[in-house]
């Protein structure tokens, strides 16, 4: 694939790239999806390069699904990442040779290239990944034990979670993270996991509350011997609702 | 300059330019750094192409003063845009003949360009712009009297729009923008201003001394008549605080 596109460079952008962060979170696990590159046994996040006749953001969803296989992710841009020191000639040289094709024919790669982050946030046990290239290995790897990455990669990580972390203040979150029915002990955990940090309980009730896109129900969770929580839904339309105008405790 | 740019363009990025929405604020008016092109009479963003050898925060602040002279502005990055149909070639065909250059040699400017956006919020009194070219117009343009723009520039101008005011949520404001002792009713039109919607007093009061950034003063406003309001300044040091780890209201 990437062969393919250096020797048709000219249906790509020149100098752009893309580079997608797909965090995963499932019972109180925050990962994100990895790509072990085969020439050199360093991992990446899933990027690629924009098809010349592509809007970014549909080159994104391209990208990520050529990459991954993944599908049906809501990607969000949040930063473009333009230092010019982030590509130097030694990685686009490696894969070059790699590749088996001279510096002269693959000069479209070792030029300066700026990247386009997105991110997105999943179930990590409905998201799928599947294996696009020999000798490629795709995994779910716990934020907190990622490997050595490529080029500036771990610098877009970081600040695709940086972002991530002050949506907290903007939007909700949940939907499709946590069961149909859940406690709010659960959705204070989701809470948790991605900020990283112990959350008051008594504070977290009222504020997640005052928002109005729970819904109480009338069980409660069974599997727990004594003093059982209540379950919770989220009350699609006002969660939409919210979504669309923001949190926006504003002013 | 741009005549310059394009005939020894392998110094610089291609396909990727830099675009800036200057908002300045002064006395309850919220105006856009506006600059008009001389080969159309139409307006624009103060925008630009990015040398090659520089990082993209650093060509936002050569661009931005290239063309208008404003410097010491603090610029911050907040979309890439990248439709395909965002530069049309009837645009940069037009340049090319007002430049007098060949659709051939000018073949550098009339492929697809994507651009990011950069944006900052400064007191108009305080930034004079200066004309860079013969034939070219700055202005300070209150932001609801936007001319029509050239290619997607008033989609870039809403876009940073909403981003200030999503800002408005997460950090504060108003240091530089209003004189050293102020009243909360001016900094209360400050927000007014820049959301475009009245906001409740007592509301109002309560949420901003909550943050802790302002000093009451043992002054009152002296030029009204009766009731005088009270002065506020900002306690820099908190201030600093704040906006380092933002206004976190959050969870």
């Amino acid at each position: 694939m990437l062969k393919f596109i250096i020797e048709n460079n000219e249906k790509y952008q020149p100098g752009l790239s893309i580079d997608c962060v797909i965090f995963g979170f499932h019972d109180n696990q925050l990962k994100v999806l990895l790509i072990k590159v085969p020439h050199n046994e360093r991992w990446s996040l899933p990027g690629g390069f924009i098809p010349i006749d592509q809007d970014i953001d549909t080159a994104a969803v391209t990208i990520l699904n050529e990459r991954t296989g993944v599908e049906g992710v809501f990607l969000r841009q949040f930063a473009t990442f333009g230092k010019i020191k982030r590509n130097d000639n030694h990685f686009g040289n490696e894969v070059l040779e790699y590749l088996n094709i001279s510096p002269e024919k693959g000069k479209w790669l070792t030029q300066r290239f700026v990247t386009i982050g997105y991110y997105a946030l999943v179930d990590f046990l409905k998201i799928l990944p599947t294996r696009r290239n020999e000798g490629q290995i795709i995994e779910w790897i716990d934020h907190k034990e990622v490997p050595e990455l490529i080029l500036d990669h771990k610098e877009i990580l970081d600040k695709a979670l940086n972002t991530l972390r002050i949506e907290l203040n903007l939007m909700p979150i949940g939907y499709n993270l946590l069961p149909e029915k859940f406690t709010i002990p659960e959705l204070q955990k989701l809470y948790e996991t991605i900020l990283d940090k112990k959350l008051d309980r008594r504070n977290f009730l009222r504020k997640i509350t005052n928002i109005g896109i729970l819904t109480k129900l009338d069980e409660k969770k069974n599997n727990v011997a004594h003093k059982a929580p209540n379950l919770y839904s989220f009350d699609k339309e006002k969660y939409e609702e919210v979504l669309k105008n923001g949190l926006n405790q504003g002013w």
